[in-house]
């Protein structure tokens, strides 16, 4: 616990209402599997919708789209779209890699009931470019933390949710104007599935580990690495955490 | 409430800790002023840097590294890249909108007791790949990601987050280097401020407003935007929720 804070209690967190945060956070999954086949109540999608819409973004420019996409026409060409991606994907990997890469289960296009596309409009004016001149990429770092926000929710709400990355962009976006309206101007396009699930991991873990946090941790400069130095910042982290 | 979920008690939330994530997400402010001058316990930083540390990542490729800077020479070094960068954004306003832009406060490097630098290593190994053949850039949404988990900690301890974006990346870079160790394959490097705030906002709401989210939700397709249709999902959102 902090102790020395000023807020005053309407500010502060209760212990449950703390838990519940990092519980999201550590708990949280890239789901693509074991969908069950039950809607997700409107009233859930719009908390996950308004979670998201409340994500940072620079100059308060909010550039994100949302397209909730339940259309079983659509989402077949978004999953030609993946098949395509990941047949190219695979080629570099060869013989148990190979094997490995084929056995993972990358995307619930079809199986989700529902998929989302956000959209990230690079040409929205909102904001009058506070914030983004030095770096144009910050509106894409605000969609993602709009993505991020809708992930943790959908944990608080027990759904599961998985970012499609393995998607070429371009015949996403020239699918995105294939049906109409979205201008080559709006290109950044990202795709989640997502649905209730009683999963709650992707298989990754069978191809890649945790690394280690306090290899990670440097102080005031990239050369100071003090590995006995970060681990004492987790002396008093509670069990709940995950391994260092 | 969500009532046909399948989870077993253990996997659902509890309301308060249902709460505590939505909680977090709206209350949630990007802070640059009005820093205590008090120290964050370093028990606290370590939840946060393991709250960043649980964020998805791309192939589980865990590409940030986090730099805990407390130095004042090196914090003043940046502070003259933000001095820089921010008289040239500057330049694009005239009249009372410069006024408005200068009065805006858009960094608390020096005030706040730390600033972290969260890294973006492109070329780490980790992953093997996976997912980021078809967009390279998913490896910086997944630090992205990373800053978002923090910042919705830092709202659940009561500690205060800005994140500066209004630094030309290539002094950043260089000043890196200068510092020694981050090579130039490096390169992509995102600053946050943060401390004990008593503040709750930035001030930016005087430049610009939050977007109507029913006008930003659209059906299957581009084209079909039914904001009446998008009303619907709100129609049983608790008052919490902010305006649609």
């Amino acid at each position: 616990m902090v102790t020395n804070m000023p807020q005053s209690d309407r500010m502060s967190f209760s212990e449950a209402e703390r838990r519940g945060v990092y519980r999201a956070i550590f708990e949280r999954r890239d789901i693509r599997a074991q969908f069950l086949p039950k809607p997700i109540p409107d009233h859930v999608l719009g908390r996950l919708l308004d979670a998201a819409h409340h994500a940072p973004s620079v100059g308060f420019m909010q550039p994100w789209d949302f397209i909730v996409i339940r259309s079983n026409t659509i989402r077949k060409s978004v999953h030609d779209c993946f098949l395509e991606a990941n047949r190219q994907a695979a080629e570099i990997y060869t013989g148990e890699r190979r094997a490995l890469y084929e056995s993972l289960k990358l995307e619930g296009i079809l199986a989700s009931p529902v998929n989302l596309c956000i959209t990230c409009d690079r040409s929205r004016e909102k904001g009058a470019g506070v914030g983004r001149q030095s770096d144009p990429d910050t509106v894409l770092y605000s969609t993602v933390c709009a993505i991020q926000n809708l992930w943790l929710a959908a944990r608080a709400e027990s759904l599961g949710v998985g970012w499609v990355s393995i998607l070429d962009p371009r015949p996403i976006a020239r699918l995105a104007r294939d049906t109409r309206g979205i201008g080559a101007r709006r290109l950044s396009v990202r795709r989640l599935c997502f649905g209730i699930s009683g999963r709650t991991g992707v298989g990754i873990g069978r191809l890649e580990s945790r690394e280690s946090l306090t290899r990670l941790i440097h102080f005031d400069r990239w050369d100071q690495r003090d590995e006995q130095r970060a681990a004492e910042l987790f002396e008093l982290l509670p069990a709940n955490g995950a391994q260092k």
